[in-house]
């Protein structure tokens, strides 16, 4: 028996092998995950398996690393939420979640830390020694919305897409914030005094975080969208592509001491759309389930280990300091969000209501990016307080607000997401719409998101697709595609049916009795050549519309050629519809 | 900057990339790859690589770590290997196969390491320091046909089913003698005396090995069959139990110091049909696709890696003995090819032909595994002697006989593959002879493969398929499989094109004169009633066969109520068809 040689690859085999049978096991009683959220599940076997190791070896089992947690476990998951998110509402409520992920963010870690200080002046609670500089350090990691929580709990519940991309935006943007501050005062706590210098630099280092990891990722993606221009003859190694430079992108960002996340969700969502072109159809069906796989097991993993790491002898434990604590971390985040939602509110049509903003508020789930940036933090007498109160912080919010927030949002009869996509003719209005809007603000010289989306459109179309798709000549609108996705649905599920008709039949089938049903058959399902006709007209409407949009620019003078040429091509259009 | 910090994944990440990049590069230029195979091209960019690393450095460039290749870069190539082996090719001919691979390597290594020993006792070439059982321990690593690179070369040059699976089988199932016999070797060297027991050991060693490592494979491919009957809730996770059960089989039977080509392979072809039935279309894909890029990637950085190690001073050189070497392998398998195809060709009706035997000879292709072995070699003095022969003959074998084997398959025209998959109709027919050689071979007595093939399938759909399948009530036959996925096939070539029907039509589309051509394509496309009648009879037939089928076998009386209940069964048939 050679054991130490396969060790390594063995046991982390075993580690994600349970993690998935852990996760077969909750989904054969199917009433158990409609009750209580897969993460708490999870985190209970991690506790269970916890206290096996306990007992058996008689001292703490090993805390989850926190390099493999930053390096291997958290980029998976950011990878699939960047690479899935609906960029939609994203974009459409990016200011609400920017304000969210920022201000938030820097509310929830003074207010904590301050109120925290305050709760170590009480003589009575012995708690003097921790400084101001500590509290506002551990504000700044349990301050943070945790995207692997909130994306467990909030992909189970089916909220509103609103209502979820803002609580999953805000905790996939606070990164930035989260880094600098946590960084900035742990630095401040080991130098010896603080000039007023170093807090300016911490507010400009704000901004290169953020605005560096968004330009490391969209370099990263334009580079993968570019590779994968030139992989028609070897398919295979396409969806590697996809993985390798998003990753590189993360690690390149944390090499930096960027923001990784906001690095490899702006690389996932620059890249997307080309990629999608570019690649095959199996490639691509490939890259999206291998996203899902791994970060489902990342995710799996992560809630065991966090279980596993609760058990030991790591904690220092002190009523009033995790007490407040917890109470501290809802009301900070209740009192923000209602206070950046009143001038939220204040600017927009589509307002955010109270019982959204209650949702937003108690959706706060910590999960374990603050975990790992606890045991990251440099040795001092008191660490284990802390790890002792971010435990609880993190077991309270996912096993308490988790768990009530489905029959919550139930109560409340919060609005729930729309289950069906948008047919063909809503997305024609909506694109028809947008185009109108970018007219309109144009014209009215208010630069809003119309505008800016309708001049990002056309230089996408005129710069960015020439370089990064294989095929430009032929630009597919996104509606045809869609279309294309539906007609090959809808044809597999024919075959599968075996109602699929190929190959000549025999014309001794055709009796006379069963005309009278072909007949009525045909009412149903047009001949191919109406078909081919209908998707003609559809494709080259279709093109007008995108033909005719950057008319509303400045880019093209109105007095060119165009107009003429326009009236001849509708005359043409009337001409072949008669 | 902070490198250090990611460093690990940081490299690994850039050496895929520029493997991937490199196989890119490759295939822009579309005449490169059809004249020199990519293995050598690979190697090529390594040995640059390699030379460039030792130029700045002024030192060997790394070698490539061996336990990095046997257990992260081997087990995928192995997987993907034995998941797409064509196994009925592979069982008839598995005798042959298990000739060549286990007296063939055992006939090499001594052959060669006698004829060594030979050279090493002229004093001219001042080798005598060079003991017989060094020079056996050389042969044993030194003789073993590397399925990498005979996948790599065999995979471009096309040449017919049985060629091709007696070279690859014997490359994959040679390990278990090469394991066996290295093993052995090795632990003689260190040993003082050597008894005539430890032969014995030796020997009843490689069933150990090799029946241990079917044994181990096979059981973690029926409880990965098992698992995935479990993951109907949870689509995402089931590619990943394909993956993590194959691996481990192959680490656990490496941890005993099995096989663990073989464990893999048996483990990946025990599973497939289990497993392919019981996980959905998409996940089958992820799956396939995800082998493939895996082994790619893996193929890729085996050869960019034998490059750079090649680069540097491990070598000492000496003349005779490398070049003997290149030639005693040369010589040795030549003969060793003619002596066994001779008493193969006597007991076979479908004989191996002497263009065929030149190919199996000449395809006898060295690689990585030779390198891997070589490296763990126990310190002596004459080690760099074996890594410098060992790298000439894989050098040898990869550029001259893996670009020369193209023109030779091309000047003696031998038979090439069939591209087309089997019709539908010839699948009937080859499994109607199945059933009729199985009943011959059992009335005759001579139970060959016919007759054990039939038992596994009795065995398998009497309690294996019960056991492992989700849904056993509805076992499909494979050719309805086959059916399916056609059908499948063309509903997605069909809607691509536009062509197919659904959704009401108006009714006004259907104008006078265009009645005339739906008739005229009705004709041509029967309606779904036909078809579906097409489908039922089909099924029901095939039914049948299988059905009938275990009545040849002795496990069910001829007297019981079968007949009867055939003969109605039939009779019922009859009358449907009337």
């Amino acid at each position: 028996l050679d054991y130490q040689h396969v060790q390594v690859p063995f046991e982390i085999t075993l580690w994600i092998m349970l993690a998935s049978l852990a996760k077969i096991g909750f989904h054969l009683y199917n009433k158990l995950p409609s009750v209580v959220p897969e993460s708490c599940l999870l985190i209970f076997v991690g506790l269970i398996m916890g206290g096996i190791i306990y007992g058996l070896n008689d001292r703490s089992p090993p805390v989850m690393d926190s390099d493999i947690f930053f390096l291997y476990l958290l980029p998976p998951i950011v990878l699939d939420a960047g690479y899935f998110m609906p960029s939609r509402p994203f974009f459409e409520n990016i200011g609400t979640i920017l304000l969210y992920a920022v201000v938030g963010t820097i509310w929830n870690v003074f207010g904590i830390g301050f109120s925290l200080y305050g709760i170590c002046q009480v003589k009575a609670f012995r708690l003097q020694d921790v400084s101001l500089l500590h509290n506002l350090l551990f504000g700044s990691l349990i301050a943070a919305v945790d995207p692997v929580a909130v994306l467990a709990v909030f992909e189970e519940i089916h909220v509103n897409e609103k209502l979820h991309i803002l609580v999953f935006g805000e905790s996939l943007l606070n990164d930035a914030v989260t880094v600098v501050l946590y960084k900035l005062f742990r630095s401040f706590c080991e130098m010896p005094t603080i000039k007023s210098v170093d807090v300016f630099a911490g507010v400009g280092k704000f901004f290169v975080v953020g605005l560096g990891g968004v330009l490391v990722g969209l370099s990263f993606g334009f580079t993968a969208a570019f590779t994968t221009r030139f992989t028609k003859d070897i398919r295979v190694i396409e969806p590697l592509f996809v993985f390798l430079y998003s990753y590189l992108s993360y690690l390149t960002a944390e090499m930096f001491h960027l923001s990784g996340i906001v690095a490899i969700i702006s690389c996932a969502m620059g890249m997307k759309r080309y990629v999608e072109a570019n690649i095959s159809l199996k490639s691509h069906t490939t890259v999206k389930y291998f996203m899902k796989m791994w970060s489902s097991v990342s995710d799996t993993l992560i809630f065991i280990f966090l279980g596993v790491s609760t058990i030991g002898d790591n904690h220092e434990w002190n009523w009033p300091y995790i007490c407040f604590t917890v109470i501290f971390c809802l009301i900070w985040r209740a009192l923000g969000v209602l206070v950046l939602t009143f001038f939220v509110n204040r600017f927009h049509v589509n307002t955010i209501t109270s019982k959204d903003q209650f949702i937003i508020a108690y959706g706060g789930l910590r999960g374990a990016i603050c975990f790992s940036l606890v045991f990251l933090l440099p040795e001092f007498h008191r660490k284990k307080l802390f790890i002792a109160a971010t435990t609880v912080v993190i077991l309270f919010t996912v096993f308490v607000q988790g768990m009530t927030i489905r029959p919550l949002v139930d109560l409340l009869a919060v609005k729930r997401k729309q289950e069906s996509a948008p047919t063909v003719g809503e997305q024609i209005h909506i694109r028809f719409l947008d185009h109108l809007l970018a007219g309109i603000e144009d014209i009215s010289g208010h630069w809003g998101q119309y505008y800016w989306k309708d001049k990002l459109e056309y230089f996408n179309s005129k710069y960015l697709q020439k370089i990064l798709l294989r095929e430009y000549d032929q630009p597919k609108s996104s509606i045809v595609l869609l279309y294309e996705k539906l007609e090959r649905k809808h044809a597999i599920e024919l075959a599968q049916a075996g109602q699929l008709g190929h190959g000549p039949a025999h014309p001794s089938f055709l009796s006379s009795d069963r005309t009278v049903r072909t007949d009525q058959k045909l009412e149903e399902t047009p001949n191919p050549d109406v078909l081919d006709n209908m998707h003609e007209i559809l494709a080259r409407n279709l093109y007008r519309i995108r033909r005719t949009g950057p008319a509303y620019n400045r880019h093209t003078l109105p007095g060119d050629s165009e107009p003429t040429e326009r009236a001849k091509e509708i005359l043409i259009l009337r001409h072949k519809n008669l």
